[in-house]
């Protein structure tokens, strides 16, 4: 397909959402459907939790190596949750964006803000909300068997979350899982053909009009 | 499945490209797939040929009226061709934006300039390039039994219009039909999921915060 000496920067697609809109299932999907996007592995000090798989599911470092890294300036992003500490190390995404691969990240409007600042270029932000907050609170008591009071604050963490829509290029409303991936899907087709990704389209152009 | 009370605010699909790059046929197979979408039909002062439909075709003026239109600035863009105008009057195309309809543009990067410079956030701006100089020639020549002469002048028009690629938002290179009606296709779909064309929703979102 791509015969013509023209290659193109990856870019980061990166979903937010409130828990419960839909936002791991679509996650999934495209991972499963499109090989050129692997998901951002996450570096954290929290500890390894039984059945995870380092460098699949996180990076564990301690305190103290995080915390370096910090210093360093080596994170997209990052940010504190309770008494730990989770982020993206840049190195390996800027690896993947010059070699032409795509990243996804599944985080929140705070990790979509610290990208932003840093590799606004690359990045595709697609923020995803539920169709009405009764299929919300649906979703979120069908999760477990949460009290009330665990749903109550996780409805009210959503509306925390969803209050920062506007920072983000595309919305998609989740009606339905089939749509929403084949949205996110053509989000992904179209931002690839964006002329500002391609590399080498000038000397590709320059060599059409010279007859070549 | 737009039960959420949001509408979207039409877009403009322009594409451009060197005649003989396959433009006219990737316009065709749109209309044909998608129906929220329809070609925008231009004015001109040329005289009505056998076949061609009033309003289907072209819209046909005397130039007394087209340049009482272009003095009232009541089109998007136009240009002179030999002895004739040709525009695009504003007023359907901003109606049809306004109803959350799309309207495709096959015209050159004069008028994309044009149009760029009234309604910069309405504009989807599509360059199409053949994969090489060869094809592009063997394209041309098959058009027609013409003279070396006018395919010759044909390259070089192509030439001149190809140097504008990097006005654009978005490049196919086209290989093959199929795969660029596709692609096409996913840059019609993503853009229309763009946030800022999406009217009522910071209403939408208030009301799924407020519990509603």
């Amino acid at each position: 397909m791509d015969a013509e000496p023209i290659h193109r920067r990856g870019l980061m697609l990166v979903l937010s959402s409130p828990s419960g809109a839909g936002k791991s299932t679509i996650a999934k999907e495209i991972l499963a459907r499109d090989k050129n996007i692997a998901m951002s592995v996450s570096m954290t000090t929290r500890p390894k939790r039984p059945g995870e798989v380092v460098g699949r599911d996180y990076h564990f470092v301690d305190k103290a190596d995080f915390n370096l890294m910090v210093n360093r300036r080596e994170f997209l992003e990052y940010a504190k949750v309770f008494d730990n500490y989770y982020g993206t190390p840049s190195e390996p995404v800027l690896e993947a964006l010059a070699a032409g691969r795509d990243v996804l990240f599944d985080i929140d409007w705070q990790g979509t803000q610290q990208i932003a600042e840093q590799a606004r270029d690359d990045l595709v932000s697609v923020f995803i909300l539920p169709p009405s907050t009764t299929e919300l609170e649906r979703r979120l008591k069908k999760r477990a068997q949460d009290s009330l009071e665990v749903v109550a604050r996780r409805m009210s963490k959503a509306s925390d979350e969803m209050s920062h829509y506007a920072e983000y290029d595309y919305v998609l409303v989740n009606h339905d899982i089939e749509q929403s991936v084949t949205r996110a899907m053509s989000i992904l087709t179209a931002e690839r053909l964006r002329r500002e990704r391609m590399v080498g389209l000038g000397e590709f152009v320059k060599g059409l009009r010279a007859g070549q």
